[in-house]
């Protein structure tokens, strides 16, 4: 298998296809952004470390029974990934009150919710990847409304597995977004990426930022974080 | 029946316990606001024309079987209504694509949806009435699963029962807000008020409008606007 034409640039991958139809190569960027694009930097090493841990959290959701469109990890900055239709939705589930929610709802960031929720979020750059309900994606014409049951129940499964499992390694999984993506047959799947950079963790002692809003709300050096979260997960898959 | 104490200010209506314990006299004021609150203006027989509106729509909506808060009106500007228990949503329905949902969603106004939808705000004038998904509405412990879908069934029919109206009266339903309340008993109930400071009403062959963007927007007087849309409704209820 070889790598061919780029296919699309995002901010932080690169995805080219390969010599097979069906079958994408995924590189990871040393590259942090934030604020819909507004802040960006090169950061040395974060691509190999978010596709190593998005390979790791990819394996274990796929022990779990979660389809997802990773194949295997290739190199230290490239994983294959199956082709998908991505469904232009950010799906984003929450355990306890942070960031966005809790500044437009005004509760007070770490206030646990009585259950977890998702929202949908429309992937649209231009537009700030508005909040919108399950009407406004079926007046879209984004999904059907057998596909929104669908999504809402793989984001759900993933959180249990990912809740029970970062618990296990004193992380406390505060919120987390996924990207799903319909195949050639309809069928759903995981897609995109799952690691410090689309999930908020918090470490369960010391309540420490444990991911992106480390770089997002500048309170140090991202590396050593990321660092600490695959050194945890390494050691118990 | 007396009207006692004032038990509630809002932005165009004033509530008064009566000496019926479950009955409210609710009085229209000769005042506009937009944007919030962060424009105001008194604007003269606003209140009588709005009272009146409402009281037509709500007896038309009563006729379809609609319940709603409304018991008489008793005055030019004062309505009997049933005590409710406000439940803090506002409740959009949206034919056409206009104001807010056309900027955020990146549709032009103007656009008619494929369907209806419904929309919740939570009703928060700090938060500025956050948009939000079901979901968050039963973590924020705003309704229940059951009254979720009672308030959308409630909503969609009152889109129903006035689109036509409205058509009949040359004007096009693009998109109103409404408010529900819980009795004692427990059930839902219309409530608040329908005129055009609650609705996008457009002239079917001009496209002229004829509800509050004309002061949202500083298109001009609104009160020739406001009687234009009472002569039609009492032409033809």
């Amino acid at each position: 298998m070889e790598k061919k034409d780029l296919l699309y640039q995002g901010k932080a991958k690169k995805l080219y296809q390969t010599t097979e139809e069906d079958v994408i190569l995924a590189e990871y960027m040393d590259q942090a952004t934030a604020l819909n694009g507004q802040k960006k930097d090169a950061i040395l090493g974060k691509g190999a470390m978010n596709n190593q841990i998005t390979s790791l959290i990819f394996d274990k959701l796929a022990q779990s029974g979660v389809p997802s469109h990773f194949i295997r990890k290739i190199s230290k900055t490239e994983q294959l990934i199956k082709k998908v239709d991505i469904i232009p939705l950010e799906v984003v589930v929450r355990n306890v009150a942070a960031g966005s929610f809790s500044k437009r709802l005004g509760i007070k960031e770490g206030t646990p919710l009585s259950f977890p929720i998702v929202e949908f979020y429309f992937k649209d750059d231009a537009l700030n990847d508005p909040f919108i309900n399950d009407q406004q994606v079926l007046v879209l014409a984004i999904a059907t409304q057998a596909e929104i049951e669908q999504i809402k129940a793989l984001a759900l499964k993933v959180n249990e597995v990912l809740k029970a499992w970062f618990l296990s390694l004193d992380i406390q999984l505060i919120d987390f977004k996924i990207e799903v993506g319909r195949t050639k047959d309809g069928s759903i799947l995981l897609a995109d990426e799952i690691s410090p950079d689309t999930c908020r963790l918090w470490d369960v002692h010391t309540h420490a930022h444990l991911d992106k809003d480390i770089y997002r709300r500048d309170l140090g050096d991202l590396v050593p974080v990321y660092k600490e979260v695959l050194r945890r997960i390494e050691n118990n898959q």
